[in-house]
């Protein structure tokens, strides 16, 4: 029971036995071995069927016991009832890996999900790297291995791809052939019962024959260790993924498909951009970017230069850059001046550079080798539109760019715009490896992920500190609570918790008598607050239980007399403690959320917002999933749209944000030192240009 | 002069003479000729050259003057500096219309510009029908015309475009044939020197062979007469637009290259809002939506059904869909009984509709046919992904889909996910005339376009009223500022301007001295606010020129001498009118932002929002032209995000709307009735539950 398993075996296997092998072709049995050898297998393949003797000119064994000791891989078609017994005869053999392509299992419940309990134990107790159930099975170009019943072949490339569906894995498979998109591994991942997008995930980001990472996915099962891995991929090569099941309505669908739980939305946003990972919005999206991060390099800064024969496509192109955070600057005088030699007087001579609708393939060439040879520029983007002369020189303009692409280590994306008469150049940029795009905005869109993953790629480590904290004064706290069986920790309690973090929280003490509360507020300073204390009343307002702006020791003990009658005989089921007497609010402070919810895959979600309307509103919040590193506090404040509120809007002073960030991380050790706590609201934290203060805290308990 | 053109002439005109016309072929001369007799133009083509007898078999006329007298239309293809020459000769002869498909005139300044303006005023004088110059011609499919130098006859069709780029249309025609997506026109405009797109907008609104309007713009020479022009077609069929030069770099690069500087950006999408225009925010949108309107019904309600043979991809369009406003119910309980006889047990007879990988022909077929008959339904997607069992049958379901299409009034929009064995179907949904979509997402949001489109063809008439005002009265004091060179009317003026439009102000008096002071604030009622009025001092608070909160006639007495007194050891220069005594704001008041900006295409533009960090931090502002129906001043309040604040978040009361959008049509008024107005400002405006306040005003003048 290690959970180390053996993912070479399972994807460049040296021999290959399939366990329902069918001598009757389009059966899934007889398509895996047919699709193994197009691939060009050169291992050995070993049909394994009781009746037949030879399936597709490869010897058949009769049953599982008849196959070599520790063979690489299985992989089983029989019917449902078989599959378990197939397993159990496997690991006699001594198996390393296998992939049930055969359906039926958790993802229709019942009897079927039992079975999957039973085989996925089998497969953890014995290691075996276990494919599915319900899969399509996988492929790795690389070492021509091909064990699915997907029709046709992909072509050999360096993405490889991951899918939650197989379905999906069929369109990605059929649109990577329509544009001559190839593939490394790709793998179709079933009910997850062994491996899952994290074992897959850790294996591509050690193959040397993967320079691009690509998934679909409607679930993560386990969210930590997702993040474990994925965040050590991504500083190595890119990650994009499609996620569906955003919307509560989708959420649903997914929760009827996968037979699991998806995870809220908001915290696997926050899990891919903590960890570097490219969320594609849509599919188009998704296959874009595949494109584009398989087929041109990264681009080492934001300056983009067009290359335009038409200036309304140019015009198009630039309104697309300006809503990225790529940059339109100008040439280099030396380059216009080259420029001006090898084009026409009539093109534009800056950014968007039009050549003019009359341009040839030397215009078109010699303004790109200018433009790639600027160091002013990161990324190029070559538009053309089939005007009379573009067209009539469509192949040799397209010849021209090839080469020049070829010779330069920018990114250069050309964008025809067109179908019809430009399909024999998007054909010609397809075979020479180069991306295509028919649309500026597309192509824009994906330059700038390509960006901003290169600026991820550079980024520096984060930091991670443990803030000074009396956890067992808090562990104290938070077991009474939990044994008493609230549903909350507050006021008082909770007022312990923020002490033993140090949490800058507003001076307070709780009073028993009357002269208690007189003392503690002479000790905090006049003017005070003061709020009923029990354990039973959480909405002291309905109690009259809030006192505030108390100037003297007899308005505190008035007050305390006052308050504590009222409540024992509006609420005489309440068990009253006493009140709390509290400091008031500074005069020019902001008020802040900070909160944290357990999300069920990712474990305690943070959020950071302004109080009041913009949280509720205009929905400004920000998230990280906990542990904070002191850069996502600092980043995390400033994500928020109303972040010039606080930075010091209208000539106002600008808050303590240190201050800000040291609640936060605190909020972030609490969340992470105790799994009993499954939600929190600081709320509202105060914050000034001085200090910020915690002015009132709810913990909620499982 | 009458601006009446004979666009019949122009479009499909009986008699067509090429000045310039070539008898070498590629020269546009001779293109120009090829294209028109490729098209099947029926009508007269005459060829004028001096040197040919004969071109392309067509007879040659020496010269304009050998042409027949009310020629319908001339197309000019000769050098720039024949061009005028030949529009006289062609005046004589009473042409009808004209193209000028040469080159170098308004685009290249100078000279060129001046040619343009002379040819203008000839074409303006004697009633000519011109397109261009600087444009590629135009194309008639209904008629079978086409004078266009591009490559290529376009499909015909139902669907009409014009472009004010040459290379776009060619882009658009390229992807149109790649599509098989047909035109009925096709008008490339050029410099618009006298026929622009308002008047084409108004043709074709009147066409019968054009049920759609698609136009690719930069810019809007004649805004008025475009809102005028342009809401009469949206009455009667979509009106499709990209326009380019949103981003200021983008509207740099439109200035540069049209020649006229292009219109704010926020006035253009404001006009488009309102009245009707679809603005496609991207080409691709752009060619989404031309298929989807040229091809399918209106959806009749926002209720969309999903036929999947994947749970993914039926995820990933329910998230789609979420985001717009579309709803996912589900089927009537009469429709799943019938679904339960034609489907597998596994499908999931929910919305979407899972009718399982392995659906063939049948299940397809039946599923639509089932769902199109529901009435829940209004709309349709059916997604296919090429899963073994759907590649196999790929014909026969998209055979089955065309049919049920067919036959039903309801959109259907098919989106077979991939692209290489897909392709097949691809081209059987063209060739039946279906839309068809790769993706689900731009598929569902084509759909959301056509059920907005389809609720403003239903919308009621809006509501127009003149609010009652003194125009003299106000015009008295717009004049007089006018005069006396001021840059802004402020204060006191503005006060009677306020007052002659019966706008709720705060009660407010001029004082000249520290009594009639004291007596203006009894009148008003305490405590008042008191300001210094000087038509030189803008800024009040700069001089200590603003006291608030006076309470009785002596705090108001010693106020005015010291404000006076202080004024005028600052500011020696200013003349100092007096003070201006003005009623506090009342308590519980939001304060807005009311405001207006004299734009050059469209007019007055006006701006709605909450003031303070509303406006300034997060561009929560919404706009509209001026002047506001009724139903605009009752919309604009309730477009911004911050709304709710208005309405009544947290318990507060709401404001009383009315009172707002009364001040509202009043600002409008007020824009339209003083083009000497060039930007006001009405801030704040503060309205609580009972009425809303003009506090402050700034009118600035040209």
């Amino acid at each position: 029971m290690s959970g180390s398993y053996d993912l070479n075996a399972l994807f460049a296997p040296k021999v290959v036995a399939i366990i329902g092998a069918s001598a009757t072709p389009g059966k899934i049995g007889n398509t895996v071995i047919q699709n193994l050898i197009d691939a060009g297998y050169e291992g050995k393949i070993i049909p394994v069927n009781p009746k037949s003797t030879e399936i597709l000119g490869r010897p058949v064994v009769k049953d599982v016991a008849g196959l070599p000791h520790g063979l690489d891989l299985a992989v089983l078609t029989v019917p449902k009832q078989f599959v378990l017994g197939s397993m159990e005869e496997l690991v006699k053999i001594g198996v390393k890996s296998a992939i049930i392509i055969t359906a039926g299992f958790k993802e229709v419940g019942g009897e079927g999900a039992e079975l999957e309990k039973k085989i996925q134990a089998l497969c953890i107790k014995n290691n075996i790297a276990l494919v599915g159930p319900n899969c399509l099975g996988l492929i790795n170009m690389s070492d021509k291995v091909n064990v699915t019943f997907a029709p046709g072949q992909p072509l050999p490339g360096r993405i490889s791809c991951f899918s939650q569906s197989g379905a999906l894995f069929t369109s990605i498979l059929d649109w990577a052939l329509g544009e001559k998109v190839g593939f490394s591994k790709f793998i179709s991942l079933g009910n997850e019962a062994v491996l899952n997008e994290s074992h897959i995930l850790e294996y591509l980001g050690n193959d040397p024959d993967t320079s691009v990472v690509m998934g679909y996915m409607e679930n993560i099962i386990d969210g930590q260790k997702f993040i474990e891995k994925v965040k050590e991929v991504t500083r190595k090569k890119p990650v994009v993924v499609v996620k569906s099941g955003v919307s509560s309505a989708g959420a649903k669908a997914a929760a009827s498909h996968t037979g699991s739980i998806a995870g809220a939305d908001n915290a696997y946003s926050t899990a891919f951009k903590q960890t570097g990972v490219i969320r594609a919005q849509s599919m188009s999206e998704f296959f874009n970017l595949a494109q584009a991060f398989s087929k041109a390099s990264l681009p080492q800064g934001p300056n983009l230069a067009i290359i335009t024969n038409a200036g309304g496509p140019g015009i198009m192109a630039t309104d697309a850059c300006e809503k990225t955070s790529l940059k339109m600057v100008q040439p280099a005088s030396a380059t216009i001046e080259s420029l001006k030699k090898v084009l026409p007087s009539y093109a534009s001579f800056r950014n968007p550079l039009d050549i003019g609708g009359d341009a040839t393939a030397t215009a078109y060439k010699a303004a790109l080798e200018e433009i790639v040879a600027d160091d002013s520029f990161n990324a190029v983007l070559v538009i053309l539109t089939p005007t009379s002369t573009a067209f009539e020189h469509i192949e040799a303009i397209t010849q021209g760019l090839i080469d020049t692409i070829k010779k330069t280590d920018k990114p250069v994306f050309p964008c025809f715009m067109g179908k019809e008469r430009i399909s024999i150049a998007e054909k010609m940029f397809q075979n020479a490896d180069v991306p295509f795009f028919t649309f500026p905005e597309p192509a824009i869109e994906s330059i700038e992920t390509m960006y901003k993953y290169a600026q991820w790629k550079e980024r520096e480590e984060m930091t991670y500190v443990v803030p000074e904290r009396d956890k067992a004064k808090a562990a104290a706290v938070v077991e009474e609570a939990v044994k008493t069986g609230a549903a909350e920790i507050v006021e008082y309690q909770a007022q312990q918790i923020l002490k033993a973090y140090n949490m800058p929280a507003l001076a307070s003490d709780l009073a028993t008598t009357a002269d208690e509360a007189a003392a503690a507020a002479e000790k905090i300073g006049f003017p005070v607050v003061l709020k009923i204390a029990s354990v039973q009343i959480s909405h002291k307002s309905d109690v009259g239980g809030v006192k505030v702006g108390l100037k003297n020791a007899g308005e505190v003990r008035a007050a305390f007399t006052e308050v504590t009658e009222r409540a024992a005989k509006m609420r005489p089921d309440a068990h009253i403690t006493g009140c709390l007497i509290q400091q008031m609010a500074p005069k020019g402070t902001k008020e802040i959320i900070i909160g944290f919810k357990r999300d069920a895959q990712f474990g305690p979600l943070l959020m950071f917002g302004l109080g009041g309307i913009y949280v509720e509103i205009l929905k400004d919040i920000a998230f990280r999933l906990v542990p904070l590193s002191k850069e996502d506090a600092h980043n995390v404040i400033r994500e928020i749209k109303t972040y010039k509120l606080l930075s010091g809007a209208r000539g106002e002073k600008g808050v303590n944000f240190e201050s800000l960030e040291d609640v936060l991380l605190k909020v972030s050790q609490l969340a992470a030192d105790f799994p009993q706590l499954t939600e929190a609201d600081f709320n509202p934290v105060l914050v000034n240009s001085e200090r910020a203060y915690v002015a009132d805290v709810r913990l909620a308990l499982k």
